[in-house]
């Protein structure tokens, strides 16, 4: 028998994050299909946007609430998965575009949300890196990530195209699509300098933080996604218990388990929620916690013990795609400095199959 | 200058968990208003539902999302609170009954969205203990919670109300609101037994659990929001870092960071969600965390270290009225077992005005 490759942990991880800049050019090609889309939604008249997903996948259907929202003004949310499928209610759904997001397209139960809502009456939407998968296969129109294929289990450069597919439509519904692949093209060249530089960023704050157990990380409005791919990158890859909260709830309770030893990463944008962010990070400072504050507007973040800034790109839509970068890169020292490797979490594969 | 009184930990927290059943029959002599409003609702077509709220507040809007859902068969979510009002944005909410969550009525954000939707169309609702508040004033009808004065800092009453308060609320507008009313007066009685009986059996389990830092809560479909509720009472008293998960969600990603130091918490109803919730436990077991199972189907999680059961109501929107209380004691308990006072958590005041 062959002897297995001897692997160094967290090279696959690291490698997906520095292919992000060329996923996301990969996504670009696909400008006319998200036109195409946008243009069959408004036809239907469905300004209504229901986003399914799990992980990474819901984390981004964070972002489309505001994706769509602050383009053409139309209401999106993360519904419920299990009220249609293990509770099998029939919703009326007309009027409604349905998103499903799978990066493998063979989530059980998003394949079976999609299906349903299209008997009851929703236009379906796959949002998946697999276009010929069961979940493109059961929607009416299929958006692909092109991502790439993805080896390290805990999703990257899935994530970020799905953020910028899901500000993709939203421009494209809004009829602003070309401005917004233009700013997609700037990302592009903002994460080619960024992420070497990070790279070397992260690593003393790192292994200042090899023996956390806990932590909060914070955001608000668009960067809410933010927090919680964040916080569900470390929980993946560093076993770190962080948890992700908008920096209001953090005030309305869990701010009481804050200490020395209980951090909070704060992501900080320059815009109008960053008041919110300041006053989060205020009482976590004020509860002893140790801060880190990333994104923008992280030097407006007094007394933070770290920081990651990031350029502002003068767009509240763009900049989550620049500020997740920061926690990934994080979260691929702070596994290595904790001897876990990032590529191959205990207990996950690359297709969750669970219902 | 007289001396402060002496303060038994826990003794107002205590009181108010067993004030629950009473709370619940002064909710019940409101059912003229949630009838009332349940017609105005349906009057005005306003056929979809925006929930908004923070903290135990929000944690009550997730079970909104089943109980519109599964009785009229509503769209239900929980809104974005800071689109509206952080980033101005003008959402054409005709169509949508928009539900204010505040147990004081002064959550300035809360107040601020409601105040919006109104001017966006929608038909805008204030739930609250205080019906003199802003938010009721800003709000075209309001319903009264009515869980009488609560003194310790983190919500248990107000929360079982609310719960209670949205499910009559559906139910009224489902055409089954007498129905749902006597469920709420059989959970009455059964708590009743229940409280002194779950007081007992939390102690020992509490002690087992006096060095645990971090915890996960999973449920699924109408526990989601019971999941969301215990975790949070959790970090609010007992300064556990407890992260509530989808049981779906628990296996895209999070499963990876448990060990037989990292408890997992699942709430196991006997409905058509429980599979999910039963494959998640098993995933829990197999990292080797340690398993508290409450619930009607507890005994239905094998390998379960803890389990705290509970009687079958027979329905699906009932189930959490009772099956927060476990959480509710088990906080209270771990709280004093960990020299905490659950009445007074640290860096928290009973009205919170963060922005």
């Amino acid at each position: 028998m062959p002897e297995p490759e001897p692997h160094d942990p967290g090279v696959q991880f690291l490698a997906e994050i520095h292919e992000q800049p060329d996923a996301l050019l990969r996504l670009l090609e696909h400008q006319v299909e998200y036109a195409r889309v946008a243009e069959q939604a408004r036809e239907r008249g469905a300004t209504t946007v229901r986003m399914v997903g799990h992980g990474s996948s819901d984390n981004a259907a964070s972002y489309g609430v505001y994706a769509f929202g602050l383009m053409p003004r139309w209401t999106a949310f993360r519904d419920s998965i299990s009220l249609t499928v293990h509770y099998g209610t029939l919703l009326d759904m007309t009027g409604t575009t349905a998103i499903g997001l799978s990066q493998s397209g063979r989530t059980p139960d998003v394949v079976s949300y999609l299906e349903q809502a299209r008997r009851n009456g929703a236009f379906t939407v796959a949002l998946t890196n697999e276009p010929e998968s069961e979940l493109a296969e059961v929607a009416e129109a299929v958006l692909p990530l092109d991502a790439g294929s993805e080896h390290a289990v805990a999703a990257t450069k899935t994530y970020v195209n799905q953020v910028a597919a899901l500000g993709l439509l939203a421009a494209h519904v809004g009829g602003e699509g070309p401005e917004f692949g233009a700013g997609i093209r700037r990302v592009v060249d903002e994460l080619g300098r960024l992420i070497p530089a990070l790279q070397r960023s992260v690593l003393p704050i790192a292994s200042a933080f090899s023996f956390t157990g806990r932590m909060f990380v914070i955001g608000r409005g668009p960067e809410f996604a933010t927090a919680r791919e964040i916080a569900l990158k470390l929980l993946e890859t560093t076993r770190v218990a962080a948890e992700p909260l908008t920096a209001t709830d953090l005030a309305h309770g869990p701010v009481a388990a804050l200490d020395p030893l209980f951090p909070v990463w704060a992501i900080a944008s320059d815009d109008e929620s960053l008041s919110a962010v300041l006053e989060g990070a205020e009482r976590s400072r004020d509860a002893g916690a140790t801060l880190i504050a990333s994104g923008a507007a992280a030097d407006a973040i007094p007394d933070a013990s770290y920081r990651l800034p990031l350029p502002n790109l003068g767009s509240r839509l763009l900049a989550p795609l620049l500020s997740v970068v920061p926690g990934q890169l994080f979260a691929w020292a702070l596994a290595r400095a904790r001897g876990l490797d990032p590529d191959r979490p205990r207990g996950l594969s690359k297709v969750t199959l669970a219902r």
